[in-house]
């Protein structure tokens, strides 16, 4: 084949290949979580990437292909398949699946790879790993609460400080009342309903007044762009705002504020007792502090049917634009009743949260978690190969170094001893074994200390006496080969 | 919706939910070969499991669904997209994309998840994980010698015992140089190569007479079904049965019978000259009661250019007729100086190896190894709700007990104390914490050990002292239940 038939090796976009340090470091973290998750009695399930598309809730048989967001493709038998896009979808399959079998409540975990259909962006991958935890067949708010608190205590096993971050829950059936006290009850009202939604989505960046723009007559922004609104009443307005500002200092003044707004509404009560319940089950464990209600948090709303809860990191990173930001959501989730029920007579809740993985590693990065810093695993020993003939002898070291623990290597290219310490260097290699034909006479090896020499290159002012303590090179016989490695391994990872 | 039409909950077939006792056990077994590896100075690297279609080496433009054996969909740009079929493809690209990057000879291993679109049937699944190391970037054969002697260390760290596997080498080099000797090299013969590569593959099947036959005009099978034979000279026919049954007793008489096999053949010499090469390493470093030159494997034989190796398992198992069977090959692999040469405009050499996650940990099964028996984690302590106007009581004993770091939880379901006892059971919990009215007022807690409560059930002669001392339920004051449930684990998991 010519060169230019050769093919070029890329990655389709929105995907990435993973280094080893990150790999490793991620690799801790998730078996923090899991601990975690194992202590709160949940259990570990995988479910494969595949599913039926509509066991996923997509179902467009009358188009070619039943995919927008998803990637689909069809079976021998014509039927369509996807990846799975989230971890719940295939959880209340695999849970209906095995309903009787199940011990239910049903706790359980997992993590994985799912997949989007989507344009790809900065930050934004078409493969993404998530967490999910979610209890099953419990329709108590305990199980919130208690997924709330594992949710705390999972932040600050994974190096999150408390004080750095905060879950806030919040109850789709106090917001709808609050709609339904205002006249938006009833399914005409969807639409103006979902314009209310999404002003309050907004609060955050636009503050009250945007909102209430955007909750009346509409708002034009600073590029001039007009966006209409909800239409609403001054009262309603006011009604509206009063519900998202009506977090208090503590938790029994916020569900007394609650309690005002939704006054008329059954199942705004309904909400707000729901809220009381787990503020109570909050205090009882002292977990008041860091799990909060907070009627500002608005996520995932056409979903969710009760609880809804979000993890939030508080402190301020650096944004692309150089600007100083809140971290933001690192997960969220709450109680989908319905998704269960789909496949079977009787209704099934059910409540789970779910962790962007990706981004719950940048933040541990952002704050040097130890869990993901400063455990560097140390490169190979490489031994070199100063002559050909003789690689028997040195694979023969290798294998004496690593039936002592040692993680080494003999050098497998081609290419002379300038080459052979380029590449020890470029594999963070701690020491390499030399031995030429005068070592093999004398019947030793010369060990080089990479890392004490490049300590002395660096810092010429280093005394002699520290220099004759710590050799950056010495030679010993080669039946001390291994207790000469593990003294310079100890110099640097003791 | 009604109950008509509810979706059936099922999985495609060919695909498999994970169980969390399987889950924990093969995530051991995969740790185990980790670290070996890594000991190896193998590094890890991860892929995205969406590669080109035509980086996976298919090129089918005229096709509607480029697709025989992958699963495949178009991207939005209408360029072809498939699910990866194996690890070394994906690596293969990896490779080339990041060619300067990267430290060479490049060591590196993955773990994942690959996808055949084929007909699923027992034991035979669409999605299945492999684990595979390899090197690239070396030519020497002692980067094939290192990872036959590294697939030994591996199934000996994952509990397969000395003398209960072997890892067989054998080089596509020799048995060109076969083909050559007698014949039949030039691409116009390659119709009749394969023929013969066939009926060699048959040998262990077949026998020196069936082979001899199909090497031949043919043969009858018991059926009655005649296969037409590859039409060689009887003195060719003994020659390739030389070679299969080249084995000697030593590396070295092996070597000899293969010299006097391939002699007159450049191409021969040469592989049998690598063999021995990879013979003295072996010896070098006394792997050679494990690791073995054996002519008899042809594996894979269309992709190798090179060394090829298969570990075999030999002990014997019944299979699903009854009868007892060799376990037989859980890993293999070779040299494929190719594939990364598919992207570049240098030849990359490369050699590697895949293991068969399911398979081996079928075999680990099958051995007791100790990695995946007999390490099942306890399941959670449930903390009964006897009155549910108490659920903040009850949820601080489990955060107690948390905080103490004993897995627990609080029985999240509405039903009565039976099935909440039914529900433990099926947990496999150690015990269960109970407070009632009564117990309450005491400021006492109850303890029922469910292990000694169903072996006292058993075994109804266990004496009164032994009652005594290990009683299966017990009361202590609230403040001692840490320090009680610890007891109760103590009994049965210390």
């Amino acid at each position: 084949m010519s060169k230019a038939e050769k093919l070029k090796a890329r990655l389709p976009r929105g995907f990435a290949d993973r280094a080893p340090t990150d790999f490793a470091a991620t690799e801790k973290m998730l078996s923090a979580i899991r601990e975690t998750y194992e202590l709160y009695g949940f259990e570990a399930v995988e479910t494969p990437f595949i599913e039926y598309t509509d066991a996923l809730g997509k179902f467009l048989p009358d188009q070619d292909r039943p995919n927008e967001g998803v990637f689909s493709f069809q079976d021998d038998d014509e039927q369509w398949l996807s990846l799975r896009y989230d971890l719940t979808a295939p959880l209340a399959r695999h849970v209906a699946e095995n309903f009787d079998a199940l011990a239910k409540p049903y706790r359980s975990y997992r993590c994985g790879w799912v997949f989007r259909n989507e344009k790809p962006g900065p930050g934004r991958f078409r493969q993404f790993m998530q967490f999910d935890a979610d209890t099953v067949g419990a329709a108590s708010v305990a199980a919130d609460a208690e997924i709330c608190m594992m949710a705390s205590d999972t932040l600050e096993r994974v190096g999150i400080k408390r004080g750095d971050y905060v879950v806030r829950i919040n109850n789709r059936k106090v917001l709808d009342g609050v709609l339904e006290v205002i006249g938006l009850g009833g399914d005409d009202k969807a639409h103006t309903r979902l314009t209310v939604l999404r002003a309050i989505d907004k609060l955050d960046r636009l503050g009250p007044d945007g909102v209430r723009a955007l909750l009346g007559t509409g708002r034009k922004d600073e590029s001039g762009d007009f966006t209409k609104g909800a239409g609403l009443d001054a009262a309603s307005i006011e009604k509206v705002l009063a519900f998202t500002a009506a977090r208090g200092a503590t938790t029994s003044e916020t569900i007394a504020n609650l309690t005002a707004v939704v006054s008329g509404s059954a199942r705004g009560e309904e909400g707000v007792s729901e809220l009381a319940e787990i503020g109570a089950l909050l205090d009882a464990a002292n977990y008041s502090d860091r799990v909060i209600i907070d009627p500002s948090v608005v996520r995932g709303l056409e979903y969710y049917t009760g609880p809804v809860y979000e993890a939030e990191l508080t402190f301020t990173v650096t944004n692309e634009d150089g600007q100083p930001t809140r971290f933001g959501s690192v997960a969220g989730g709450g109680r989908y009743d319905g998704l269960v029920g789909r496949f079977r007579s009787e209704p099934v809740p059910a409540t789970g949260f779910s962790i962007g993985v990706s981004r719950l590693f940048s933040a541990l990065k952002a704050v040097n978690s130890p869990l993901v810093t400063g455990h560097e695993q140390p490169g190979p020993v490489v031994v070199l190969v100063m002559d050909k003939d003789q690689i028997a002898a040195y694979q023969k070291m290798v294998f004496t170094l690593r039936q002592a623990g040692i993680r080494s290597e003999m050098y497998l290219g081609s290419s002379g001893m300038k080459a052979q310490m380029k590449y020890a260097d470029k594999r963070s290699s701690p020491c390499v074994i030399i031995q030429g034909s005068n070592e093999r006479e004398r019947g030793e090896v010369e060990i080089k200390d990479l890392i004490e020499g490049a300590r002395a290159a660096e810092n010429l002012s280093t005394n002699a006496e520290w220099k004759a303590a710590r050799p950056a090179q010495f030679s010993v016989s080669e039946d001390k080969l291994v207790d000469a490695v593990k003294e310079v391994l100890a110099r640097h990872f003791s």
